[in-house]
């Protein structure tokens, strides 16, 4: 009996809408789960993030391993305490950060070496050491070693990579001690629908309580990524939650749902707050125009985050014009409750049987420009 | 009649306890007031500077003449709206900013130009044109532009700054054309304790709401501030509220008090946080050492913060060594939390008629630094 279950509550063509339950929660599904990297989420406190309803939050193993230490964390009570979110967490497990940062990279069958780019140390992850690294964490779904690959790539090598990811899937849930915790296998197989689906039915054997897809949004180009992973969700058990890693935009959002997904991540928010961006349903503002100047409205007249509720885009512009610090917070907080709520809304869509509709109007919102 | 009453409810010694009632609100003295300079407060936000405790916030009419200009901040609402505070504002009058931040300064009887730093632009200040931004921003206590010196300096270009500094004053008041703005003074004369008490004396005759005292923290001994600072509170009419602009560190708002001083205002609780500071009340933390690595205490256990009542120094520590931006606003939220406290203590022990005791145990405290 897994630590985690899901419920399907409805469905609405491909489109689902459920709920995950968690020794630290629930989170309803379709999700949208902020990114805290370094156990921080960059501007935003954990009050912050409670506010703009956050269900399930992530860290990064990859990170914490090497600052402060897996130890550290687990003798300062686990990630929950240390980060101070008592929800549902999800640690990844550095595959694709071993693959995206690190330098010097030698894999073996056994698992791959590298140096930190952080202090130039060699490091090594095996699949029972990322595992025994978010026992120490303590999140409650974990990320099994994975083999991800580039975009384009020679499919022999995509080959060998779903077969070493295959492999370490197995060896992950075998090392692992904790019963508390979820692992989610990742199923990779680049733009190989059959890669895919091979990769998908050898991880469906492991009966694990989630599965999750890797390897997108590496470079392909926008359309293959959702029809490839189709695919491959078609090949996942109906009753376990799917989750697509590192995607993605509002779009994205809504075409990862179309295809079957559950649960996405992403940076962009965070990310988009620190270059002065924000996100409405009518496209998405550059803060630092001029034409904000003298503009009274708040950035989304239909949001109720604080951001919204309390400055104008002329406030906004001023600090972003002034590059003030104060500006990533305001835009996190109101690009992260944006993309929370366009996962609520997606969700009563789906209940209500009307998400086609509901993600034809949407994109087109987006697509508007001229908030 | 002013627009800014004050009440004096209690006083030990020459420290005084009191009640400031402005337009937008009340403020309790004696009042630490966090500097908001461009109209934002680094990393907090309003709801954090409203949850520590804040009475009154300052923002600076030298930068925001620049940007965004303050004819923007009164088009899109005054500076309350603009930047979401509801309570007590004070605008500083960008005297100090154009003496220690300016290039090619050129003073002359009616005014003084200078290049901006920020874009080049040769801008000119003058008393009335000081009033006017202010009066444009709205805040509730505005400053005159003044003639802040150097320390050391030459007696005779003290008394020429003393004069311009009358004058200016005298002008400021003239020039006033909102009646729910109270202008406070500010005395200059360096450390000439003689020139001091003949500036505040004939600032004293133009009956204002409040005094400042402006050109400390310049350079100056430390002992030689306190001494100086008392003689000139001492000029002061006792019905009316003394503001030390600038000044300083927990020690130094202990030492303004016991001087007789009532408002201080000061960026060092968002600087220190910065720099990875936390105050206690044993002491400054440095929360880069290696020490509070696995340490499950939080800053200060005697304090409610969200910072300390969620994270421990661990955590702190982490995030200090990885230069994550979110320790800023942690540690800003904790410093400035603690400052406000210990202004909220300082006025309860004055109440009591034990603040020399509360000063002296306070002071032991931040001395032992084995925090």
């Amino acid at each position: 009996m897994s630590a985690l279950s899901f419920r399907l509550e409805a469905t609405d063509g491909f489109a689902r809408a459920g709920r995950i339950v968690t020794p630290h929660g629930e989170a309803t599904t379709p999700a949208f789960m902020p990114v805290g990297t370094r156990a921080a989420m960059k501007v935003m406190t954990v009050q912050d993030l409670r506010t703009a309803g956050a269900g399930i939050v992530l860290a990064n193993a990859y990170h914490l391993m090497q600052r402060p230490g897996e130890d550290v964390v687990r003798d300062l009570g686990g990630l929950h305490r240390f980060m101070g979110w008592d929800g549902p967490m999800l640690t990844d497990s550095g595959g694709f950060q071993v693959w995206s940062l690190a330098e010097l990279r030698r894999m073996d069958a056994d698992g791959v070496t590298f140096k930190s780019e952080i202090d130039g140390n060699m490091l090594r992850l095996t699949p029972e050491r990322a595992v025994e690294i978010q026992e120490a964490l303590g999140a409650d779904i974990i990320m099994p070693l994975d083999h991800c690959i580039e975009y384009p790539a020679e499919r022999e090598a995509v080959e060998r990579a779903v077969d070493t990811t295959i492999a370490w899937a197995r060896r992950s849930v075998a090392a692992q001690t904790r019963t508390d915790q979820a692992l989610f296998p990742i199923v990779q197989g680049g733009m190989h629908d059959d890669l895919r689906v091979r990769c998908a039915e050898a991880l469906v054997e492991l009966d694990a309580p989630g599965y999750a897809a890797g390897g997108f949004s590496v470079g392909e180009p926008g359309e293959r990524t959702w029809v490839t992973l189709a695919r491959t969700n078609d090949v996942l058990p109906t009753e376990r939650p799917r989750y697509l890693m590192g995607v993605g935009t509002p779009a994205d959002f809504l075409a990862a749902v179309a295809a079957g997904t559950d649960m996405m991540d992403c940076v962009l928010p965070t990310r988009n707050a620190r270059h002065k961006y924000a996100f409405t349903p009518r496209g998405t503002l550059r803060m630092r125009n001029l034409k904000h100047a003298r503009d009274e409205r708040p950035v989304d007249d239909t949001c109720d985050c604080a951001t919204c509720t309390t400055h104008s885009r002329g406030y906004l512009r001023h600090l972003s014009q002034m590059d003030e610090p104060l500006v990533w917070t305001l835009l996190s907080i109101h690009n992260v409750t944006f993309m929370l709520r366009l996962a609520r809304e997606t969700r009563a869509a789906i209940a209500g049987g009307t998400f086609a509709a509901f993600r034809t109007r949407t994109l087109a919102g987006l697509a508007v420009d001229d908030a």
